[in-house]
C-alpha cells in the first residue's frame, strides 16, 4: 500500500481484510501501549496531520497511533489549517508539506476527491509520501470503515452473514459511503450481507454511492428489528446548503432505550462513528448494545497498521496509470488512391476527402449539430490553423434521410487521448486516419477510457477539481458509454450534464 | 491523589503541604530542566490536555512539567476544543480522549463541576484516568492554588500567621475561590490567616465562597496597609453578563508604583496569577515586590509533582461515595393490628391506615400544599399506580387548628434514597413504613445526605449538570437541612429556590 | 549569535554567508532526516514557537529544524497565540513563556520591532533566552532572507553578480524588507548586485527601505527581462488599510506561461517565499524555473543553523548597548568669575547668568518659540522646581536681528541622557555648564546617539512601542541631525513629525 485514498477501486477485499487482521493483533498493544516488536522506524520518521474540517477522533488516533509506533508528529488542525487553506492551494500545501520532511501526511479535506489529488501532485513530484485520506468532504473515510470492519470481526464475531441496518444521515456521511465500499466487495465475495436504510427522503443514499447494492429503504425505525447490526450517523449539518432541510431531518431518528427494548435485536450490536449528537439517547450511554467506544478503540490499532504500511510503501511507485487510453485497433486499411478510386466507381460523393490525400482526419458519423462543440475541443488542443478544420454539417444519409456532420482535419492527427472525448459528445463518432497516403478506419472502445486534461468541468461544486486552479478534471467513461465517472468525487453524470458544460 | 478536582472537601491539608513540599523539591530540576531520577514512566505513558477556554500559563507549564516527567502529551485547545465541545458533550469528549491512551487529563471547562463530571463518567466505565481540574468556569483551579501556596512558603517563608489581601475581581475568579479553600484549611490548623478583601461592590466574593471565613471587605486600596501578601486578580470579563456592570468595575482598581511607595507595607509580596491586565501597572513591572513571575515559574515543579500523583493513583479506586444515603434507624415498632387497636381504643381518627393493613408507607407531617410536589417525585420514580397513592389534604389537628397532608402508599415503601428529598420538600415529614403487618416509625436524619439522579434541576446555569445531558443533578442537603448544596457547582440554595425548579 | 533580530545592523555580512554555508552542509541531513553529529542538546532543551500570525512554513520548517537537531517544541499559534496576546501584553508572554522552559523562542508579532523589544525584555530579567524574528509585521523576516541567499547559492552559484528582479508587493514584503538588507551588505562588498522593483504605484518599496540601494523601479514586467532571479511576492492583504487600493493592485502583476516563455531570461530563477497566490499562475507550477520548493526546503537547514545559533549563544550577554550617549567633550573652561568678569568687560549683557554663579545649566541658541517644548521636556525629566527654570525667549542678536530662546536652570546640570532629544529639538542649541563656579562650554555631537525613554510617541501605528504598555520609544538621531529612526520599527521620521508629536 502506497496510498489510502479510498476502499472500492483502490484495495482488494484480501488487503482490506488483512489490514483488519493485523489491527486486532496489535489491539493489545494499543491496550497498554506497548510498542510493537521490530519495526524499524527512525526516530525522525513523521507523520504530519492535516486537517481542514475539525477533528478530534479521526486526528487523535492517528495520533496515538503513530506515537506508539515511534514516528513523531505534526498537527495542523483548526483556525490554522483553515489560514492555510485559504491563503494557498491544496496542491502547494502538500508541496509544503513535503518540503518539512513529512513520509505520511494524513489529511481531512473539504473537497471531495482532494486527498486523491494530494497524491497525484506528490507522486509527480517524485515524492515518496504516502497520503491517507482522513475525509475528503462528503465522499469517503476509509480508515474509518476498516476499524468499522474491525469492530464487526471482534464484537459481531464475523465479518459477513450479517444484516446491517444504517440510520440518520445517509446522504452525507463519509463514513456510511466507505462502508458501503466495503459492504460491496463481501457482499461480492460472499453473497449474504444485507443492508437496510432507515432515513428522511431528504438524506436517502445517493444512488450512485449504492455501487449495486441491493438495500431495503425506508423511513420507519421498524425496519431495523431485523438487523444485527445498527450503525447510527449523526445529521451532518455542515453539509446541508438548505437550512429548512436540515430543520426537518434533525433529531428525527432516535435510537433510546424504548428502541432498543422494544424494536431491536436482542443482541443488536449499535455502533456509531463519532461524534454522537441526539441519535444516540444519553438514556443507553451505559447499555452494553452501544459498542461504539469500543469500535472508537479500535481506531488507533487500525491506523496503526494503515501508517505502517503507508510508511513502507511509501518509496513505492503509484501503479495508477493516470490517463487511461482507448483500445484503438485498425478495422480497415488501404491506400488512399485505391479507396477513392473504388468510392468513385461506386459513385459515392467525396467531396471532403480531396484536402487529405496525403495526411489527415476523418472524423465521421457525428450528430448533426455537434459540430460546433467538437470544433472547439480540437482548437482547445491545438488542433487547429489555417484552413486545417474542415466541418460538413447536415449531410443527408440518402437511404434514411438522417442527417450528420463530418470534420475533415488537414495535415493532422487527433492524440488517441481525445478519443474518449469526441466519442462522448458523438457517440457514434468514427475515426479514419490517413497517414503517407495510407487510408486507415479505427476501431475505438472508449469504455472505460480517460477524459482528462480539464475538457469538460465537472458539475459537482464540491469537486476538488472546482476547488484548486492546479487540479484539472477528469472522468472515465462509463459502462454503455452513457455516463461519464468523476476520478476525483467519483460522481456518475449522463452525457447531457456534461456537454452542457462544455467550453 | 487519583483525581484532582478541588481543595476543601478532596484534600486534607497535610496532602496539600506534601504537594507543597514535594514541588520545592523539585524546583531545581524545572529551573534546570533535569529530569527527576528514579521515575518510573515508560515512554508511551500520556497527559491529554483539553481546554476549552483559553489558556497559556496553566496549559503551557502542565506541558513543560509533563514533558520534564517524559510524558507524551496530546493538546486539545482553542477553536479545536471549542468546535469539539460543541459538537459532543463533555461526558462523550472524555470518553474519546479515554480511546486515544490518556493516562492524565488535565482539563478546563466552561462548567462549574465539569471536572468532577467527567472524573465520575471515567470511573463509572472502569477507566484508570486521573482526572485534573485546570479551571471549572468560574469555580476552581486547584494547581494554581497549590503553586500559590508554594510561592508563600517560599518567599513569604511561611504558610500561615499573615494577612493576605485580594483585590480586583473576587466574585469570578476561580484562583480565589481555590485560594479561600487553602485559607480555610490552614485557618482550621493554624488559626492566624487574616485575609482582607478589596473590591467594587459588584465584585465581592460571593457568601458561599467565603466557608465561614471571617473576611474584612472594603473597597478601597488603603485597607491593603496591614497585608503580608497582596494578590490581584484581572477582571474576568468573559463571565460578565452585564456589560454596564463590567464598565463600572474595570480599571477601579490598580497597584502601580505610587500605592506600592505609600500604602503596601514595605516587604510586601505582591501576586498575580496571571494574565495581569491593567490591575498591576507597567511601571512596576520590575519592581522586586512583584514575584508573579517566581509564583508562575513554581507553576512548573507543582504541575509535576500533581501529574506524578495523578499518575500513580490513576488505577486506584476513587473512594467517594457518589449518593450519601440519609441515616435511619426503627424509633417505634408494633404489629400493626396492635397499633390498630390502640388507636381506636385512644379514639384516634385512621381513615387512611386501613388500606395499608399489611404493607404500605404513610409519611406523615406534609405541610398543607405539598402533596402534589411530592406525589410528582414519587410518581417520576415509579412509586404510582392505580389506587397506590393517596393524598390526603388538609387534616387539621385537634390541638393547634394547623392543618398537613398525609400520603399513603399502598403495597409500596419508598426506597431510602428518596428521603433526602421528601425531607427537604417537607422537613417535618415521617416515615412510617408497614411490612408483613409490622408497623415501624422511622428515626430519618438527613443531613449531608444526597438529593441525586436529577430530581432537582440546579438553579445555577453554568452548572455541568445544565449543560450535558448525561450529567445529572445531585445535591447535599447542608447543616439544619434549610439548604442543599450542589455536588459538582458547590453553590447553596434554599428550600425555595429549590422546591420552585422542580418539576 | 544570540538573538536574531534582522539582519542590516544585527550581522555583519560574514555571519550571514557563514550561516548560509552551514545550511549548505547540512542540507543532505535535512532531506534524509538525519540528526547532525556531535550536538550537544539535552532532551529537554526546548524551543518555543509563538506565532501571533498565521505561519505554516515558517512555523512548520523552525518545528522541522528543531525536530531534526532534537529539541523539544512548544507551539503556540494561531487563535490561541491571539487570544494570548489580546489578554496580555508582549512583555509578559515572553516572561510567562521563559517560566515555562525555553531556550529559543521563534516569535512572529503583529507590530514592527516586537521581536526586538522582546529580546530585549528577557535580557533585563537576564533569561538566558535566545529571540529569532520569523516576522514582525510588515518590517522583518531575516531567517527567510537568510535562505533565500541559501538559494542563491545552490541554484544561481554565486551570491552576487547579478541582477534581482522583486516583483508584486513591495512596500508590504518583509521578506523582501530582510532581502534588500541582505543586497545592502553584499553591494557594500562586491559592488555587482543590480535590483529591480515592479510594482504598481501604490505598493512601491518604501524608500527607507531602500537603505540607499540604486534601484530601477517601474511597473512592467518587460523589466524583469534583464534579471537572472526573479523573487514574486504575494499581496499582503491583511496589511492593506484602503480596500479600494487592495483592489486595485492585486491580480495585476501575473508571471506565467508566457511570461516565462516571451519575456524573462531562458536560465532566469523564479522565487516566491509563499504562501502563493495569483502571482504565479498554475501553468507554469511544474516550470524547472520555478523553484520555489527547493528554495523553501532549505528553510529546514537554515533554521536549523539558526536554532544551534541562538541556543549556544543563549547565555551570552547582549552586546547591544541600549541607549547610545551622545560624544560630549569641553570646548571652553573657565572659572565663571573669570568669564562674568571678561563679558562684563566686553559690555555683553549678562541678565540670565547670575543665578547659576556657582552650579547650574544654560541652554543657548534655541529657535525662538521652542522654548515651551523643552520646559515640557524637562519638567517631564525632574529638572524642574520653584524658581529652578528660566525661560528667556526672543532675545534679539544685535548683529543678525534673528531671535533667540535660552533656557536657564539654575542649581541643576541637565543628564546627557537628553542632549539628544534638546538637540533634536533645538538643532542649534548649545550647553553650557557651572559646576562649582566653573564654566564650561561643551562640543556635544548627537548623530547617531538616542532619545530614549519614551520621550517622543513614535509616529507609526504598528510600531511595538505604541502597541505594549511596558515598551518606552527610542530613536537614533540620524546622519546629519535631520531625522531620527526608531529604534524598533526602524522607519525614519523628520523633526517636523517627530515635534509635533511631543508632549
Amino acid at each position: 500500500m502506497k496510498h489510502l485514498i479510498g476502499i472500492e477501486g483502490f484495495m482488494e477485499l484480501d488487503e482490506a481484510l488483512d489490514i483488519v487482521d493485523a489491527a486486532r493483533k496489535w489491539m493489545p498493544h494499543a491496550e497498554n501501549k506497548i510498542r510493537p516488536r521490530g519495526l524499524d522506524i527512525p526516530d525522525t520518521a513523521k507523520v504530519t496531520i492535516l486537517m481542514a474540517e475539525p477533528s478530534t477522533r479521526t486526528s487523535g488516533s492517528y495520533r496515538q497511533a503513530a506515537a506508539l509506533l515511534g514516528f513523531r508528529v505534526q498537527e495542523i488542525s483548526g483556525a490554522e489549517a483553515t489560514s492555510m487553506m485559504k491563503g494557498e492551494s491544496l496542491a502547494d500545501t502538500v508541496r509544503t508539506l513535503a518540503t518539512q520532511g513529512a513520509d505520511v501526511i494524513v489529511m481531512r479535506t473539504k473537497f471531495e476527491g482532494g486527498a486523491q489529488f494530494a497524491a497525484e501532485i506528490l507522486d509527480s513530484m517524485g515524492c515518496g509520501i504516502s497520503i491517507q485520506n482522513a475525509g475528503d468532504g462528503g465522499s469517503r473515510h476509509p480508515s474509518q470503515a476498516l476499524l468499522n470492519l474491525l469492530a464487526l470481526e471482534c464484537y459481531l464475531k464475523r465479518h459477513h452473514a450479517f444484516t446491517y441496518g444504517a440510520v440518520g444521515d445517509l446522504r452525507y456521511s463519509r463514513t456510511l459511503n466507505s462502508d458501503l465500499e466495503v459492504f460491496f466487495l463481501l457482499q461480492q465475495r460472499y453473497g449474504d450481507i444485507k443492508i437496510v436504510a432507515v432515513s428522511a427522503p431528504e438524506t436517502r443514499i445517493q444512488t450512485y454511492r449504492k455501487l449495486g447494492l441491493d438495500i431495503i429503504e425506508g423511513d420507519t425505525l421498524e425496519l431495523l428489528r431485523q438487523c444485527d447490526v445498527v450503525g447510527a450517523t449523526r445529521i451532518q449539518k455542515e453539509r446541508f446548503v438548505d437550512k429548512h432541510e436540515l430543520a426537518r431531518v434533525i433529531g428525527r431518528y432516535i435510537i433510546n432505550r424504548r428502541v432498543v427494548d422494544e424494536i431491536l435485536k436482542p443482541d443488536v450490536l449499535l455502533m456509531h462513528p463519532g461524534p454522537r449528537c441526539e441519535e444516540i439517547a444519553p438514556d443507553i450511554s451505559q447499555d452494553p448494545h452501544l459498542i461504539m467506544w469500543k469500535q472508537m478503540f479500535g481506531g488507533v490499532p487500525t491506523r496503526m497498521v494503515l501508517l505502517m504500511r503507508g510508511y513502507e510503501g511509501r518509496k513505492t511507485k503509484s501503479a495508477v496509470a493516470l490517463i487511461k487510453m482507448p483500445r484503438v485497433s485498425i478495422k480497415e486499411e488501404e491506400p488512399t488512391q485505391v479507396r477513392l478510386a473504388r468510392r468513385k466507381e461506386r459513385g459515392e460523393q467525396d467531396t471532403y476527402f480531396r484536402p487529405i490525400y496525403e495526411r489527415g482526419t476523418i472524423i465521421d458519423h457525428l450528430p448533426h449539430g455537434s459540430v460546433d462543440t467538437l470544433k472547439r475541443l480540437l482548437k482547445q488542443h491545438g488542433l487547429a490553423g489555417e484552413g486545417c478544420i474542415h466541418a460538413l454539417e447536415g449531410i443527408k444519409n440518402q437511404g434514411t434521410g438522417v442527417r450528420k456532420d463530418v470534420i475533415v482535419l488537414e495535415g493532422r492527427h487527433v492524440p488517441e487521448s481525445l478519443f474518449a472525448a469526441v466519442r462522448f459528445i458523438a457517440p457514434k463518432a468514427t475515426f479514419n486516419v490517413i497517414t503517407d497516403s495510407m487510408f486507415r478506419k479505427l476501431a475505438v472502445d472508449v469504455e472505460g477510457s480517460s477524459i482528462g486534461n480539464g475538457i469538460f468541468k465537472c458539475p459537482n461544486d464540491v469537486c476538488i477539481t472546482n476547488n484548486d486552479p492546479e487540479a484539472q478534471s477528469r472522468f472515465t467513461i462509463g459502462e454503455g458509454g452513457q455516463e461519464v465517472i468523476c476520478d476525483y468525487c467519483q460522481r456518475p453524470f449522463s452525457r447531457e450534464e456534461m456537454v452542457g458544460n462544455f467550453g
